[in-house]
């Protein structure tokens, strides 16, 4: 029975409610979109401004140097590599996660020459779904769309076929969460390489790159990293691939002596080979600053709260919406889901938005899906138990009939 | 015979002088590096301060549409088309230089199919020279290096095998103009797409891109646009092209109908299909802020300036340089010249380090060349003045060979 009081005496055992405090979110709202955009932590505005003011400002193009812009995407890229189980020099972030993934997967293409076959998720985000198709295309590949759990019995029949398996750890629209040991493992017994999306994985649960002989991953870092709107991307490409990885983006900043500008492609040693262009100083530095919310927290403790907001938030809906229409579309199991419930509802799209106009953000993905995504270092039992009631008390009182809430929009 | 005193008569008579007041540049600095970086506009910090505490920090995910972020790289990209004769519609400002030199580049070479050749110049920025050689390889083409002199000729003996005439406007290390028109002309007659690479004009002089009749034109937009470091980069593609460009980043972005999240890459309407992925708002929306210094200004105004800055630098060299060894690189005549002066000396990094040491900051470009970006809107004939007289006291003194400045760095 899931009352505001248990949702308090929750909040009081839980060891990361203080962190909270380190982000700058309106008092009145309860943000269940992180999974979108992260929420603005407090670091940013101070860092930002001296990045502009005494950075670009003052120092002008001195700043590349002094102030190490140039180390930059290595630099944060080791960061995030702590939360990804990724050693130091795996890592870089800039560009976004769609030239990212381009990279990754021509890049990966190239590592298994002779093959034809590029297996990739009918259900994974449109941007790899298009980008599979357009790599495809330009490298003489064939992709075939096989569901995660199909994917084992299609490798074991036309595994020697495969140059790369393509898949999202966490599913953009149900939340579900996928076994990468497991997917990794069979994609190697096939011969073949994995190319793993970690957009929305990265930050919002425990992911073990190395441990699991990961080839390559892409993720945001907009999302459960709070890096800010847009913030860059970034590739993890395993030490044991550094020698042969063949990016298809040779921009300068991946040569092995940029500023030589020499003539003809060198690729920089190591992880620097996945450099392209001149990354997004701005957005960049803001990222770095909104990483500081994970010092001194192991991504186990973030997963524990995250389990048991969404544990709570099922049970809420149990209790709250299971007889109103809606339905569950999220695993009950903990172990199956990412940091995320989505629950599916006919008028969708209406009672998201009569939601936000009460001060709860979440967001909706065709056909029918209200998404939660509850990031645990600033969500609250609270805000969950007060989101589930107000979607309940809307849906019971129809205020989401209303022609504002009805009327078509950008994303209706 | 120019003095300082003539530079105080030139500025004097320098409608454009006021404008300098609108940058937050260190008062005791001469700045003539702002083709590499261009230098903070005052309307940045306010901007960004909107931009981070109210739209990501207050709005959160709804600054999508609340703020119309979702519209701000076609609003930008018309913003720019004003300074380079782009009609609205036509261009789209995201991702890296590097990122949108090879979505023209893939493109272009899909308009032209049956065609093997792309012409390119061997003395263009390394990005578009390894991107040449990257999209040649995925795309089955030939890359053939002929300087912008050799070109019609080429064209002449060759031009029905060539797809693509890829060229810069200006060249990065001399500073040299071509002239886009005739390039233009000569590959059209070939029956060619031309792409031409802005970097080093947008901003510093007069583009026509509608009138010249240009196919894809790609630029950055943190060296003369002064869009902050690593600000996002433009491209255009002719309206013309619009139904038959085929984007090689299919991200989702450039989808017809983005928030249906479609099986299947429909490209959108118009310009809207080079969108890629999301972009970093926050470097974009600080661009913005910082064209405002365009405002109810004309490319030829800025022109003007820049080559009044340019033929006093050419007499300052004359007086003080010459004779010290020093050797002028870029043409004498405006016609031919950007916005930019290189002069070549055997100790060009160490005088260059030495240069910076006193104040004025340029930089260096191998072998030998030293480089003085000179923006209009900022850049004054006493800078020019500044800038000469105190390279000529070093040269004189040989202060450069003191070990600080001798000692390799990064760039050297």
């Amino acid at each position: 029975m899931p009352t505001a009081r248990d949702a308090q005496n929750l909040d009081m055992a839980d060891p990361l409610y203080s962190r909270r405090e380190k982000f700058l979110l309106p008092k009145e709202i309860v943000y269940l979109d992180g999974n979108s955009l992260g929420a603005l932590s407090g670091r940013v505005p101070a860092t930002l401004e001296t990045v502009v003011r005494d950075q670009w400002g003052d120092h002008l193009i001195t700043a590349w140097t002094e102030d190490d812009w140039w180390g930059a995407p290595l630099r944060i890229g080791d960061r995030i590599g702590r939360l990804l189980g990724a050693a130091p020099g795996q890592i870089v972030v800039g560009e976004s996660t769609s030239v990212q993934t381009f990279n990754a997967l021509v890049g990966a293409a190239r590592l298994r020459p002779g093959r034809r076959l590029l297996v990739t998720d009918p259900d994974h985000f449109p941007t790899n779904r298009y980008l599979a198709e357009s790599v495809a295309r330009l490298c003489g590949l064939d992709v075939v769309a096989v569901p995660v759990p199909d994917v084992h019995g299609f490798l074991r029949e036309q595994g020697e076929q495969v140059a790369v398996v393509s898949y999202g750890a966490v599913d953009f629209r149900t939340g579900r969460l996928w076994d990468m040991a497991e997917v990794t493992a069979a994609a190697h017994a096939a011969g073949a390489v994995v190319v793993w999306d970690l957009c929305h994985a990265a930050g919002a649960l425990p992911v073990a790159l190395d441990d699991q002989r990961v080839d390559i991953a892409v993720g945001c870092t907009y999302k459960f990293l709070s890096g800010g709107p847009g913030s860059p991307a970034f590739i993890y490409v395993a030490r044991g691939h550094h020698d042969t990885f063949e990016p298809p983006l040779t921009g300068w900043h991946g040569h092995a002596r940029p500023f030589h500008m020499e003539q003809g492609f060198e690729p920089a040693p190591g992880i620097s080979r996945t450099r392209i262009g001149t990354p997004p100083v701005l957005s960049l530095l803001a990222l770095e600053a909104a990483l500081e919310v994970f010092d001194g927290v192991e991504m186990a403790e973030i997963r524990a709260k995250s389990l048991s907001l969404g544990d709570f938030l099922i049970e809420c809906f149990d209790q709250h919406l299971a007889s109103l229409g809606f339905e569950l579309v999220t695993p009950r199991e903990g172990a199956l889901r990412g940091s995320q419930v989505t629950v599916a509802h006919p008028d969708a799209h209406a009672l998201m938005r009569a939601l936000i106009a009460r001060g709860v953000i979440g967001d909706v993905r065709p056909p029918n899906m209200l998404r939660f995504g509850y990031n645990a270092l600033y969500v609250s039992h609270a805000d969950i138990h007060r989101a589930v009631t107000t979607l309940r008390d809307i849906a019971l009182s129809g205020e989401h009939h209303d022609p504002r809430f009805t009327t078509p929009t950008l994303i209706t």
